[in-house]
């Protein structure tokens, strides 16, 4: 319990009315066509019991996926609504000559077999870009997804999207609106190509409250400005990165379709969703070890305050640093400084803190001395913050982050094959 | 012989008149105090026979070492006239309560002992950032290196400025402007925390040419535009990053005062000394094994084509791939493709190449076949070209990059010890 917020167990299926299945339909490995001998889940279907007001937000790269532009076609036809979501991982379907075809057919697939308007179907890829999408292993998954749908399913659909990731993604709460309990859950995948803007990887929030399809979206623009795309792993954004809000209204609350009390508690319930994603993202960042949350605060905006913790979780060399466990806060300092942001360095403190206390390394935009000592052992825990204070006014932001690792360098160098 | 620039020896000692010295004073290395074994140098001093005009740009982080404001302020004081260079490694002087005192100080030891005005000398530090720089070494060292300048020591000044470098960088080209032969030579020290605002790292350049301030000025801030500025290792601005030209004007040719086809010799041969000095800082940046050359062609305009091109060279997942020899070309179209540049994406064309031949990896935007047999070779050589086309102009830029490999983490993961 925080905040007034439940967290409960059941991911995308923890609100009413949602079914997921998940399964291995052999989407081949890209490069060497190695047979996958782990059969991980590779495709996920699922689904809301009623057509759910629909919100998303895509990646800003140029280049876009084939079933980015689907998905938002879809919306703009069937008005915002949608009943199914199927999604696979180990090939994103971008940079193809047949994409749209393909993602086009994935939805024509899954609304032949669930017996729904083909606009209503949301299709998601994730995994390698520029090779041709085989469409018939996933022809022949669409019936099995379809038979498997079952309400607590969630985890064979979080496994389905993981590409890199080395664990599931899921989060969800229960809260109230005007007495009436409902819920939003969502799962996530990573964990390379993380850099958002506007949006970041697959993200799938399914809740159960009775929200205007107006206010969903605005919610979602809102709250991925401050969880979602205040997250980077390497710096590079996604050209498949979306993130779908449904609600399906079936917990009978009062709809919402104003700003007010009733709002800000979904707005509440939704950051509280989409921040845990956000560093549970960051925290399995490829190669990962180390988690690194920025805080700036006393800042005189919030777009200063954003600006300044990015930059700091977005340098290599501080990621290098952290990974190897060394009070190098210059770097810190240095990428506070090349932030894009107007503050005067020369009021800038800055503390390195973990769950092993906190040690103050510079004030007044200049070092202070410290114990070595304690700085290392700050720093040989496993989620590391740094604390920002600009002494220029009273707005804070956070931004997520990890480590730079060898891992990183050898998970990269070999991603196809 | 080429574009008709000799190229020599000599490093900043080229050009006549240009005397240089290094030593090793024992500046401590930082955080442990452990010893530096290898006696490496780690103060250099060079100077012209006669006061030179003298060009600068600086770095654009709000982080400032204390060396480059005492350096501004010098050659604002004296007019853009200088006799001598210090410069020191192991210490940046940087984020220090006392760090404009002691850059100062650096100044006016160096003025003292040769006899010149303190506002003549300019003054740089590269190293750690935030660590006292103790005064006292450099205090013994100033009588010896004013003792050692001679004209063709300029090999014990390019590597007291080396950090982490593992080769020294110098490069000379001599010219003729209206029959008399003029020189341009200069000293540059990488390795990491590189990616340029308006500057980069430390770069020395001389030369004998009579030039006016204000056209040496020009031309240098013209020429860092498309080589430093198109130069990233790590993303990571530095704080102390400083390109500094001198031109005594001791070869006698009619001294440039406008543009013309003089000047335009002239900074033909500042661009082929700065490019030069690019690719080596490239080639060694930290734990690099390949150079990545990026050409971004038919571009609209120069602005988009730069964009476009080091947007390829900073994709660290891009980095790793080449490391990895894994011809994963999809990451250059996401690079592309997230570019803050305005182009219609589906016209792009990409070729990878290098020594060992050329091949096609994408048209239009989208994939085509290509033997991954010849990919390998052609990854297996230590330069890649990456050859993006717009096809929607006839505008070209270069960037210049390397990849990201186990030993970046490594040497960053424990910088300071």
């Amino acid at each position: 319990m925080k905040l007034g917020f439940k967290y409960i167990d059941g991911g995308i299926c923890a609100a009413q009315g949602y079914k997921a299945s998940g399964t291995y339909c052999g989407i081949k490995r890209p490069a060497n066509d190695t047979p996958d001998t782990k059969h991980k889940n590779d495709i996920c279907l699922f689904t809301s019991d009623v057509p759910a007001n629909t919100a998303a937000v895509y990646t800003q790269n140029k280049v876009k996926g084939a079933p980015l532009i689907v998905t938002k076609a879809n919306l703009e036809k069937s008005g915002g609504k949608a009943i199914a979501v199927i999604a696979n991982s180990k090939n994103a379907n971008t940079c193809n000559a047949d994409g749209i075809e393909k993602a086009q057919k994935m939805c024509d697939l899954v609304a032949d077999e669930l017996g729904i308007p083909s606009e209503q179907v949301i299709v998601a890829s994730t995994g390698v870009i520029g090779q041709v999408l085989p469409i018939e292993p996933i022809e022949a998954a669409v019936p099995v997804l379809a038979k498997g749908l079952c309400y607590n399913k969630n985890l064979e659909a979080a496994t389905a999207i993981m590409t890199t990731d080395t664990v599931k993604k899921e989060f969800a709460v229960e809260f109230k609106i005007g007495g009436t309990t409902c819920k939003i859950g969502g799962m996530a995948k990573g964990s390379g190509m993380i850099h958002p803007n506007m949006a970041t990887t697959l993200n799938f929030i399914t809740s159960d409250c009775a929200i205007s399809a107006e206010m969903l979206q605005k919610a979602l623009s809102e709250i991925v400005q401050i969880t979602y795309n205040c997250l980077s792993v390497d710096g590079d954004t996604s050209t498949n990165d979306m993130v779908v809000l449904m609600a399906n209204g079936l917990a009978l609350n009062e709809e919402i379709n104003s700003e007010g009390e009733d709002y800000e508690i979904f707005k509440s319930a939704l950051c509280e969703v989409m921040a845990n994603l956000t560093k549970m993202l960051a925290k399995d960042g490829e190669g990962a070890t180390k988690l690194i949350v920025s805080s700036c605060r006393t800042a005189p905006d919030v777009k200063t305050a954003t600006t300044v913790a990015k930059s700091v979780v977005c340098s290599n060399l501080l990621k290098c640093a952290i990974f190897g466990e060394d009070a190098n806060w210059g770097r810190i300092l240095c990428a506070i400084g090349y932030a894009d942001a107007d503050f005067d360095i020369n009021g800038v403190g800055v503390d390195i803190a973990s769950a092993k206390g906190s040690v103050a390394v510079c004030r007044n935009g200049a070092g202070v001395p410290f114990s070595e000592e304690k700085a290392a052992e700050i720093l040989s825990e496993d989620e590391i913050f740094v604390n920002i204070e600009l002494n220029c006014g009273d707005v804070s932001a956070k931004a997520w982050g990890c480590d730079l690792t060898y891992d990183y360098v050898k998970i990269n160098g070999d991603y196809r094959s």
